[in-house]
């Protein structure tokens, strides 16, 4: 299998250095699978000298052999390491970091990369970069020419779907729509068994109103949009709903269910943080290319400092071998 | 100090159930300070029966001794055991069920009971008495004559408080306003040192959209409503917010916060039920008495079958034993 590819992120964030923690921690077993990193070798080398990392940054091409120990680096840019600052990107650093992600879309398209794995990037950044899209997640989806596509969090424990995402909640009940429900059951019910080798998996669509509106008491999302949009699909997935908001996710977390389908970005992001604060995994549906990223920010506050955890790349890095494996299959 | 009082609740719910399988539970250490029940002796000892129990319902009667290993219980109904069926209210036991409330609201306003610990009672068992409150905390706060209220949910990871309760989701946005949320956080600051004996709370109040809005670009309310709200609050607790709603859960979960002020039903519920499913405690703030009550329903469905489980109900004793001896330092 090709490798995978890690984008290094905003160059001025933690992305440099959770690369390296990440390297550092793969085991002698873990190491014939490494991925490379989409990136600049010489923001990784000044890293790696500030870190203290034992892993060694080296140029590496396509199709190169990869060397046990190396952080084997495509070199898509070439900043000056010594200028930069740790948490104020620039035009340059901004333009690189666009430059990497543009390069793994198209080298996962073509088939030189089984994965893309993405460090975190800012609204900030992307500007400097003059790059109009709202995040990481629709540029690639602009990039790769997806139609509908979904953003996941996936953890050990819990997954979740989102209908809705960056809106005001106050807007969201007008937003939802049967066909909108639909199309992301279906999503998930499509990733669940082809990227999660599930056969038959069980989805869980949460209601909008507190109790799931009891009745049209409390609200009458539930009676019109979702239960509907539940009833309309038809496939190999058990769907069912809509469930009550405030017990369905502890009945998820126990194994009831494999997703919940969310009607609202809080509604799926507060139970999922709770139990996956440290290694959560943002997976997109939908794309025709494998892509998962950390579930965190570039936490600009701590870049440089020692401080990165690199447990969400490390689980975001597995999750994807593991998509890609059995797409593969 | 005075007994505890547990109301029945809905005779034909889990109440009987849940209040003999908790009596079973006291150990000789705790059964000095045993609660008394305000209830059918009739109907418990018909459960007791059914059960198995090992705890004897007695009659008692205020002032008088209570003895190990008996079920003291006050008796406000004499119903035909034989007759009712689990799951079935009916007029005779709907308006006991509501005199147990009324009878334990009067006591503990006349200092008999030193706290009201509530069984779960349904809406159906309610309008079968004839009585239009929306519920169990609104009765008790029209009894016992309180002006503001609100629902906290306590357990021993996490506590919540909420601002808007049973509301369609779409209208909160309206009904925020910046004296109810201060209202709520005031309450919040003078239950957590008055009844929980925290002498400087950290009280954090939680936004309403994603990402506490992001300066405006997601919504509006944490700019125009709930930061003025924090802002203006002044006293001996330390209020901060708002804070972005997806992750200020595990923050508190993880000690950093004495209480969440929530916005809405299921912001505060989701959080407090992947983590107290079993064990959350219900407690009113704002009352002139001591009341907590069990964080589930009448639960009709397994009423009589002996699958209920009285660790809410422990719970709620436990605390409500802690508040009333905060309240009478």
């Amino acid at each position: 299998m090709k490798p995978a590819a890690i984008t290094m992120g905003c160059p001025v964030g933690i992305g440099p250095e959770i690369i390296l923690r990440f390297f550092d921690s793969l085991s002698e077993a873990e190491a014939p699978a490494a991925p490379v990193v989409l990136g600049d070798l010489g923001v990784l080398t000044h890293a790696a000298v500030q870190l203290g990392s034992t892993s060694q940054p080296v140029a590496w091409q396509l199709e190169e052999e990869r060397k046990p120990g190396t952080v084997p680096v495509l070199e898509l840019s070439r900043l000056n390491a010594e200028r930069l600052e740790w948490g104020q990107p620039t035009k340059e650093s901004a333009t690189a970091m666009a430059e990497y992600i543009r390069r793994a879309a198209a080298g996962a398209l073509a088939g030189d990369f089984s994965a893309v794995i993405t460090c975190p990037i800012s609204k900030k950044a992307l500007q400097e970069a003059s790059i109009w899209h709202p995040g990481h997640t629709e540029m690639l989806a602009a990039l790769t020419g997806a139609g509908r596509y979904r953003m996941m969090l996936a953890g050990t424990r819990l997954r979740v779907v989102l209908v809705t995402i960056h809106e005001p909640l106050a807007e969201v009940s007008q937003l939802l729509t049967v066909e909108n429900i639909l199309g992301c059951i279906r999503l998930t019910a499509d990733a669940l068994r082809q990227d999660f080798a599930l056969e038959k998996p069980h989805i869980a669509v949460a209601g909008f109103n507190p109790h799931g509106g009891e009745q049209g008491l409390f609200g009458r999302e539930e009676i019109e949009i979702i239960e509907p949009a539940v009833r309309q699909y038809e496939g190999e997935a058990v769907v069912s709903g809509p469930w009550p908001p405030d017990t369905i996710f502890y009945k998820a977390a126990n194994g009831d269910f494999d997703a919940v389908v969310c009607m609202y970005h809080d509604q799926g992001l507060i139970p999922f943080k709770l139990l996956h604060f440290k290694d959560g995994v943002n997976v997109t549906l939908g794309l025709p290319i494998v892509r998962t990223s950390v579930d965190h920010g570039t936490a600009y506050d701590i870049a440089g400092k020692g401080l990165a955890d690199p447990a969400s790349l490390r689980s975001a890095w597995l999750l994807a071998m593991d998509i890609a494996r059995n797409r593969a299959r």
